[in-house]
């Protein structure tokens, strides 16, 4: 008998419908004989609906009152799916995030987690019980409020619950098979991964792969717990998550798939004088908006003028304010100008041991150019290559570099071990 | 400095505008220099919606899952409330019942009260915040499990904070003036009672008045808690129910008000032998099913037969449970049949010192003889006289005997010293 961790997301359950599919999935884990701990989020909606109340009682409402009011809509959603399980005959307790032992610290709306003692869960498991565990929420023992996570929480909710209670699997329930190479409502070829590893998904998550937050990779990689991403609308399996291990060297680059994102912009800050310490401080005016600053290229400097310019991206949310840090701090720093762009598209390829490779960059720009796409940003880490496009030509690019590396599920798989199907 | 509870219900912050309304309200009893707890009900139909969720999902919800589910209603009402006091520039803090220290027997959706430690109420006033309370749910210390208080549990909340905060006055809104002499859709002509006995006031409360629950009144006059009745959508003073106090006795009967009650129903058991401890084992058996029984008149017993008639009313949800276990033990008890009538109408007179005073009975039921009523049952206690009659007379019967009494507000009052407007 083993331990399973399965999270369903507001869509699973937006209905009483979907609260009895998921349910009947639950009782079949654990008519198997599995141990099952449930991780849910609010239904459907419930979260927007709140948040739009909130707007229409208060401007600015405070966090501390926020999480109060969000964390009412797991509670709906675990407590229906409590009862829709134990119609169906298996005993089930719902649990809050305080009661489940989700210890946060007391940033409200993007708390932390500081700890995890699961010790009811535990108990209702002892008596054969399924548990029902809010996502999202979480509580600060210093001051006894009740906190959120932030975005994702759910998925980070049933990470970290898998990691206290050493589940076996903590499997992710979405309306998709599980991880794919590349987008498929813009790649319709693009293959399910059957397997990859937690740095991959990292960085897929990263470049704008929507299905696992790279929060709960990043906690699931810290704490060797392996994911079970798949579709809770069928018993398809889908695609492992789990940390490198020693078999995994390969010799030959492995491409795990492709990410695309278009809700990012760029920056550049122009005419910056190209002495030590100018980027720092650009970056230090910058992090103090708490903006998610993703790619940075520094322009060589033209020797005439002595100045340089620094482009960085950035979500287009974050847009306004980080143009705003900047121009207040214009004279301090000494540029001229500033540029903002938010027709930009973001791909990213990724796999493991391609900086190893050095054919795979060329394979990528190639493909990129021989479809008259122009690459305007470059960067790369150890397992990704990241370029900057225009974004009206970012699907195109998507869909020749998942063919340029034999991605398409109709040409023999190179990696991966086939399509898995 | 005085602490004030202030118990707003589910119509008074059924949207965003009443929410607002009664954060106006709160504000202004704060910056009158008042410290301010405030219970707050779930908006709206929220319950009502919940309640129909938890069928959608589960034929026979379990109580603890109902409770959970529940308690998500208030959450969202006192967080919104904080949030708009906050709006107005008032500190505002919300607090579940757990929070708030409601601690509750284990009895899910009819939980009850035993201990009250609002140790965090209190160090939120301490630092001059308005403190807010989810009203009609508590929690069970030694299971740890979330429960609610059943019917009018948020004005039992209201009521028994303010027991343990030694409050000056536990304000109950609501969306009419106050207590009246009659219900005021039956009477156009029923005054706004200003001062009332805990004592009158559970009667009234026993014979049908709505404003008020019996759980909540029966509380405050353990506790000796000032309640004051009164309109969320005016500032008018309303009605205040207390204790009797030594100056209040006169010699005069004090007509309070009249009830009137169309949800019962009266069972007649017939033929029951006329021997010692039949009617015990009649309501012992009766007792088994929780049903609330309310009047009961035994008919004296024929000498021919040795048998007796015994009727009794309680309320039409509870009539059919009632009628299967009484004829389950029909053998055993020895009557003949079961007679069910759910056409008949209740109405209480109550007043303090009725009793002592047979004229109050003789102008009852000459008005009522009058008018061309029919009494079926009649029944007293030290404050109250209650008589059934058939349903479609009801309104009429409470209108000529408030008139009778000379409760009529354009007649001089006799009682509580005027219309008080």
């Amino acid at each position: 008998m083993s331990l399973i961790v399965q999270k369903f997301g507001g869509s699973s359950v937006a209905n009483a419908e979907g609260i009895k599919r998921v349910a009947k999935r639950i009782v079949e884990t654990r008519k198997a004989g599995h141990e099952v701990v449930v991780v849910v989020s609010a239904m459907g909606d419930t979260t927007d609906e709140l948040l739009d109340l909130a707007k229409s009682v208060s401007p600015l409402p405070t966090g501390r009152e926020l999480d109060m009011l969000l964390t009412a809509g797991e509670r709906i959603s675990m407590a229906l799916l409590a009862m829709a399980i134990k119609g169906l005959g298996v005993e089930a307790r719902s649990y809050t995030g305080s009661q489940a032992g989700m210890i946060t610290d007391g940033r409200h709306g993007s708390a932390r987690i500081v700890d995890v003692t699961p010790g009811r869960v535990r108990e209702a498991l002892d008596v054969g019980a399924v548990a029902i565990v809010a996502g999202f929420q979480g509580f600060n023992r210093g001051t006894g409020d009740i906190t959120t996570l932030g975005r994702g929480g759910s998925d980070t909710s049933a990470v970290a619950l898998a990691a206290a209670l050493d589940a076996e699997v903590c499997e992710i329930y979405t309306d998709v098979d599980g991880i794919f190479t590349a987008d498929p409502r813009v790649v319709p070829t693009a293959r399910k991964i059957d397997t990859i590893t937690s740095e991959e998904m990292l960085e897929l998550a990263a470049a704008g792969a929507k299905v696992l937050y790279i929060r709960a990779v990043e906690y699931a990689r810290r704490h060797g717990v392996t994911l079970h991403v798949r579709s809770s609308f069928n018993n398809n399996p889908g695609t492992i998550v789990r940390n490198a291990r020693e078999g995994d060297t390969m010799e030959e680059p492995i491409i795990a798939g492709i990410a695309s994102d278009l809700t990012e912009a760029k920056i550049t800050v122009v005419g910056v004088p190209d002495i030590p310490g100018k980027a720092a401080q650009i970056f230090t005016i910058v992090a103090s908006t708490d903006a998610n600053i993703d790619m940075i290229v520094q322009n060589v400097s033209s020797a005439a003028t002595g100045l340089a310019d620094i482009s960085f991206t950035l979500p287009k949310s974050d847009g306004a304010r980080v143009l705003q840090v900047l121009e207040n701090n214009k004279a301090d720093v000494g540029f001229t100008s500033l540029q903002y762009d938010d027709q930009i598209g973001k791909l990213a390829l990724v796999g493991a041991g391609m900086r190893t490779n050095a054919g795979v960059s060329a394979k990528l720009f190639t493909a990129l150019f021989e479809a008259g796409i122009n690459i305007e940003m470059i960067s790369t880490s150890e397992i990704r290559i990241s370029v900057v496009t225009r974004a009206d030509t970012i699907n195109d690019a998507v869909r020749v570099v998942h063919s340029a590396f034999g991605l398409d599920s109709d040409v023999e798989a190179l990696v991966h071990g086939g399509t898995g199907r």
